[in-house]
């Protein structure tokens, strides 16, 4: 069976995933490469009726434990229903945030450890782990003040600078425990740079993929 | 430090769960024993909002792991906002519905296994198992009559009799597993001599932990 190219975009918020994703899609459907663009929380009609109760600022009650199978019930409906089916059918699925959020955020940041958060995905996730992931690297407080200027917009997002220092690291010892997929990339450029360096990831692996 | 009871109701839909729930709570109430009334799944507003996802009719397409990780989660929530809490004020908490439903629909029904179902719940749980388990003990079929005249409520409940018939089996080795806590009553009787069983049991329970 030919199997498809996983890639998840990760970062904390402010470090330009969607963007990116965004882009990577545009490339690829320009090369005519069959591929999904999707993200997390959501992804699917059940998994967007979970992401409205995580991002509910009326939420602020939510206990750690909750968040982090709320998360991976997302997150295994989207496993099932939109990533295993595309990568079956050979597809590049390009994914805004995946795995590596509930290790970074609720792992580190809830300060729940990574062996329960991972435990807990391992079942969402059924063996379907990225091919690549790119980690989109930028400071703390830089991302902070592009989150500023946007304005804040849900429930995680307004919990702060010291939140995003304490992901920030989360997602640099994860990067370091999954070396063999994680990618770190300098988001401090233009965006432009940006998006050559995360081809310059991509299309060896399309190539050996067989996709270009 | 002092800690309440804690009771689960459980058996399958149509077996008087919430009948039963309701009477003994009238009754620890008329002799002014501190208790708490809840239910799965729901019991909390968090809760509530996951309880809509799972019972939407819309959400037939819910994979089985997603369907086991909301039930969970929105246990953890109950959990850590109103059973906890309550149990450390020394009340009586009476739950309709709790982690044995999990085991029976999703582990027994759903084909998950019940290592997977209650390896998630542990986590949703932290500790906190229920003292006392009162399994109303009902016929599939005679539950399938009550339920279709009642008319249809819930995705769950349209599933049909094939399903009560395979819920029904997995409580009943559930009730084997962990019959320490597991009460098995014949809800086949008339509603007051099943409420009479229920105080048999639940009485000298009451005594033990200084209650009444």
């Amino acid at each position: 069976m030919s199997r498809g190219l996983f890639i998840t975009i990760e970062g904390i918020d402010g470090s330009g995933k969607s963007t990116h994703a965004s882009m990577l899609a545009d490339y690829l459907n320009e090369r005519g490469i069959p591929s999904v663009l999707t993200r997390e929380p959501g992804g699917t009609r059940i998994g967007e009726q979970v992401r409205s109760i995580l991002l509910d600022n009326v939420n602020s009650d939510m206990a750690a434990m909750t968040e982090v199978l709320l998360y991976a019930a997302s997150r295994a409906q989207h496993v099932a229903q939109v990533i295993k089916p595309a990568l079956e059918q050979g597809k590049v699925v390009l994914c805004d945030r995946f795995v590596d959020s509930s290790l970074a955020y609720q792992g580190y940041a809830r300060g729940l450890g990574l062996d329960t958060v991972k435990t807990i995905n391992e079942h969402a996730l059924g063996g379907v782990w990225p091919d690549i992931t790119l980690l989109l690297d930028i400071s703390p407080e830089i991302a902070w003040k592009r989150i500023l200027k946007d304005g804040f917009k849900d429930r995680l997002e307004s919990e702060g600078l010291e939140l995003l220092k304490v992901v920030y690291e989360g997602y640099r010892n994860i990067a370091r425990l999954y070396s063999d997929r994680f990618y770190i990339i300098s988001a401090a450029d233009g965006v432009n740079d940006i998006h050559k360096k995360i081809l310059s990831i991509i299309e060896p692996k399309l190539k050996k993929y067989r996709l270009i």
